[in-house]
């Protein structure tokens, strides 16, 4: 098999994927910020996604599971700016914009995933989108998938995408991927908006299977502040242009699949964590020696979300027992009394703690590892063979600041 | 009955209680601190304690377990500034400060309660409770509760105490507390620390019953970061020296007595959520029409844990929409259709949210609202007839600076 690699671009990276983003005015109207993104399939793709565990829902998230009932999906139309969740008349509007794009593109209103982001609970009124449809679809390009990701942004300073390369029985396919997402982030099965697209020819029920396992590594072990969004969607579309026989049961074709899907949500899991509201820093945190996935899974979220770890490693400070401290609330069964936690960055590495006590070491050496933008904490739990990674930011002024005064 | 009255006071308001507090040196020698707290019955107690979940637990708490087996104690040793936790040699340590304590004030090792608080992870030396335990004793007084209160803080910025006087089937009696705690402090069965005296009888069954019954409803109702310390202990002492007949069963006297608790722990909890890291607000959240008092209790809490909600308040910004994320995503089983938000201080009451979506009003006037220092966030969820609440604080740029460089 062919090396798989990383490729530039986006949703558009994959044959036959089109996109487009414009600023519509559902964002205040001195800013020109984009605001509406469009995403089009050339051919009806199969089509799956997972949404946030939320009990209060956005209202565009029950129309799109209407729509992909049949696992099959064209276009995908987001706005940001509004969430359209808590406001009078949500689904009527995000049934409308369906409808609307769908002409607009010549395609069926079931076939269009309807997404939106942005302050929750205020009215978001279909003008914007009218007045905005014609333009926008007149804009779509083979190479706008970049446009598309900067037109989902809400607090996000930068767009977040990724593609890569990969064959399946000797047959070129790319998939590619764009998120958004800055604050409200700790998803649940699910996670802030991304859309990933593949011209790999994928069953429905194969899609599905594939991004409901890989979440479990990658979007779900994310978190920003602890907060699970109201509107969190993940929604994948194959259109089978690549050219490769259908995937439609497990095997050599479905791991490869699933191999480059787990390299695109990898990367942009880092972005968004990255990009986390205020941070100036992401913050890996590895679990390994584990009993079982489920408690590395558990354990090294648990230290990601705690914000006196956060705190903590903004100030570069090595304080290891807030690691623990969070090892040991965490709700998973676990011996707590042979943990080893290492520090690590582009300058170095520094054990701080080994069989659950201090390991003596240069707190001015921590500082300096501590100092660079990407860390790494290790924790050994030194209890079996699993091991599992989670991905936050550090938290500071700016995160206070930012959600201190989002609206106005 | 005669009504419950607060009364100036805390661990020493009840009869036949001393305590002392200075500083021996733990903390960095510069500082004068007070770092060592004591109290003293003048006759032995009927004791009981509540614990941290956390996997990961100070050395302290092993101590302790073991010497209230026998549901009796005489005296509490506690020192702030290390919490002797994940440090070598912690349990020898422990067991000799009980020794020292023991021997200066005439009783049984097994009647000491020992506790820490502080950085975790450094080793604690015996040698500041060698040298300071003569000088402790020797400071003891029936009016030196403050002086323990003060003793125990860490990042606090002001003590906690508070007393009550309620009689028993005629007989005045009397239960006072002190508590410290600022961060890291999510209790989960247990909290920060905090020492409960009364010179009530009350039975050691009775005593523990209605300590793990009290706490459910007060300090496990606590968020000031979501952090569930390695350390946090609620210890409550009973020395009779009131003189009612020893409450051995629940009925009239032991209702009266769990009230009287209630109405100490309740403004405790209000003081330590008052006095989180860097807070300038204290909130509460009261969610009412549940279909049962978990879930009151578990919404309450996930609505006072959410860090977008707190450093909305820090904002003043009336962003109902987080109150609803928080709801939604909390661990309980409830209809999310119907909900109402009122906020409220002394400034005056604003709903904004009715149905589960926006009650139209004035932003000026909500903000206005906020501005107050106490703030009450009002939860209908329009399906029962159960309630409850929680307390914490707003999220700020002064939590981040604390925790950022908390211990150089």
């Amino acid at each position: 098999m062919k090396q798989m690699t990383y490729i530039t671009g986006g949703v558009c990276a994959p044959k036959g994927f089109r996109a487009a983003g414009i600023h519509c005015g559902i964002r205040s109207k001195d800013s020109q910020k984009k605001d509406l993104a469009l995403i089009v399939s050339d051919q009806i793709c199969s089509a799956a996604a997972v949404y946030t565990t939320n009990k209060v829902k956005g209202a565009p998230l029950a129309i799109t599971k209407e729509h992909l009932k049949d696992g099959r999906a064209k276009a995908v139309i987001c706005n940001s700016g509004n969430a359209n969740t808590c406001a009078p008349g949500g689904k009527e509007l995000a049934r409308k914009t369906c409808e609307l794009t769908a002409a607009q593109i010549g395609a069926k209103e079931q076939d269009i995933i309807v997404c939106s982001t942005g302050v929750i609970g205020e009215p978001l009124s279909i003008e914007p989108f009218e007045k905005a449809m014609k333009p926008l679809v007149e804009q779509l390009s083979y190479d706008g998938g970049t446009m598309a990701a900067e037109a989902m942004m809400t607090t996000d300073t930068v767009s977040k995408e990724c593609a890569v390369e990969f064959e399946l029985n000797g047959v070129p396919c790319r998939l590619g991927a764009a998120a958004k997402g800055s604050g409200m982030i700790d998803p649940n099965m699910a996670t802030m908006l991304s859309f990933i697209t593949t011209d790999a020819a994928v069953s429905p029920e194969m899609l599905q299977k594939a991004l409901s396992e890989d979440i479990k590594d990658s979007y779900n072990q994310l978190s920003v502040d602890g907060d699970t969004s109201t509107n969190d969607t993940v929604a994948i579309l194959a259109n089978g242009m690549a050219g490769n026989q259908e995937i439609t049961e497990e095997g050599a074709d479905f791991r490869c699949f699933t191999k480059a899907l787990g390299l695109v949500t990898s990367v942009l899991v880092k972005k968004l964590a990255r990009d986390g509201e205020g941070a100036t820093k992401l913050i890996e945190c590895q679990v390994k020696g584990a009993p079982d996935k489920k408690t590395a899974r558990c354990l090294s979220k648990s230290v990601i979300r705690s914000d006196l770890l956060k705190a903590a490693m903004f100030g570069q400070d090595a304080n290891w027992g807030r690691v623990l401290c969070a090892l040991g609330y965490a709700e998973a069964d676990f011996d707590a009394s042979d943990i080893q936690v290492e520090m690590s960055s582009a300058k170095g590495s520094v054990k701080v703690c080994e069989g659950s006590a201090l390991f003596p070491h240069s707190e001015a050496a921590a500082a300096e590892i501590l100092s660079e933008e990407e860390i790494r904490i290790t924790v050994d739990l030194n209890q079996g063979r699993e091991s599992a990674a989670a991905w936050g930011c550090d938290l500071t002024y700016d995160y206070v600041k930012i959600n201190g005064d989002y609206r106005s």
